[in-house]
């Protein structure tokens, strides 16, 4: 178990910057963080190789029309009850490479989770492009961060080498949707799952960690 | 929009007695009848067509086998959150077409939503074969209820007839899983919609009813 800064232990956040309900969750997160200080480690990753294990060409919510024409009216509640923006993008979903790698690279700094917040409002509150370089760039400039350094260094091999092995990583870990929420090597899937992802994390700080048996 | 026993909106409950998150959803809305009267319309209906019309003749937890782990897991924990029992059934799916025949007889009569109740427990909670007559009669016995006529009524192909509508009527009103709840044409999918769905019709019935204006 890792800990996190605030002394309890970690949650990672696996997200996708083109899931729907991953806008939910960082929007959540922020919240929670704001109050609580850091508790999440923020790991990006793709769905496109997960889902084409599956045999999906494409999100479950186009394949399934019933699925996702529910799913863009549900996100519309969770959006007003919290008060998001919702624009309905007209791509969906986004491609994610060039949005993950920038997180990567911001995750390395102090800007990582503010980016992938405004990351998500971007791309379903403002239908922003955030696939394109133009559209991150936008996303950027609006966090006081001077894209062009960032753009390059997110167009280099070994960024997406890091992207890949987290996608290998969150395969090996059981992970199939997002966003997904783990605690150790408990998987915790969707938004809706946050809230027992945190009592869990609450619940595993409160033994003694293993080292102090010793 | 129809009025429930105790004045407030009626909740439309739609669930497959295979459906294994019908089980926490069942077992929650029992809960919730106690303290408040009825709220809800117990509605049987068929996954199956819904699934083949998707191309699956399985439970998607069966076909996609990393979700399916994930849903026995995360079923263990909701049912451990209400000291519900859980052992996992030898078969799963179970057929469904004579226990919502059973289920759509006896919500005609008093004992239609109890019988829900423990139908999912005696599937989910103790493994009992309930697509078979022979389960379908240890479930009733212990209502107290007389399974041989029951059961004969069961078989009448006007039930069966029933229980296709209901489930022509799902698919028309854009319902694709369960468990579902159907406020007016609101659609709530999940246990985890069943508080938006409740909330939202308590905001319809606090407007003032179309035939009040006339």
């Amino acid at each position: 178990m890792i800990e996190s800064s605030n002394g309890g232990v970690e949650i990672e956040f696996w997200f996708d910057p083109a899931s729907s309900y991953s806008y939910i969750a960082a929007a959540d997160l922020a919240g929670i963080e704001a109050r609580c200080g850091a508790m999440f480690r923020y790991r990006p990753f793709l769905l496109g190789p997960i889902f084409a294990a599956q045999g999906w060409n494409d999100s479950p919510f186009n394949l399934y029309p019933g699925k996702g024409a529910y799913m863009w009216r549900d996100l519309g509640r969770l959006c007003a009850d919290r008060k998001l923006p919702l624009r309905r993008p007209r791509q969906f979903p986004r491609n994610s490479v060039l949005p993950a790698c920038v997180a990567l690279i911001g995750l390395d700094h102090e800007w990582g989770k503010r980016f992938v917040t405004a990351l998500f409002t971007a791309n379903f509150g403002h239908d922003v492009d955030t696939s394109s370089a133009a559209g991150l760039g936008e996303v950027l400039r609006a966090l006081g961060i001077d894209p062009e350094p960032v753009l390059a260094a997110a167009a280099d091999p070994g960024v997406r080498a890091r992207l890949r092995a987290s996608t290998e990583e969150a395969i090996r870990r059981g992970i199939f949707g997002a966003p997904s929420f783990m605690v150790g090597e408990e998987l915790f899937w969707g938004t809706d799952r946050l809230e027992q992802a945190i009592r869990h994390a609450g619940a595993v700080s409160a033994l003694p960690l293993s080292g102090e048996h010793g």
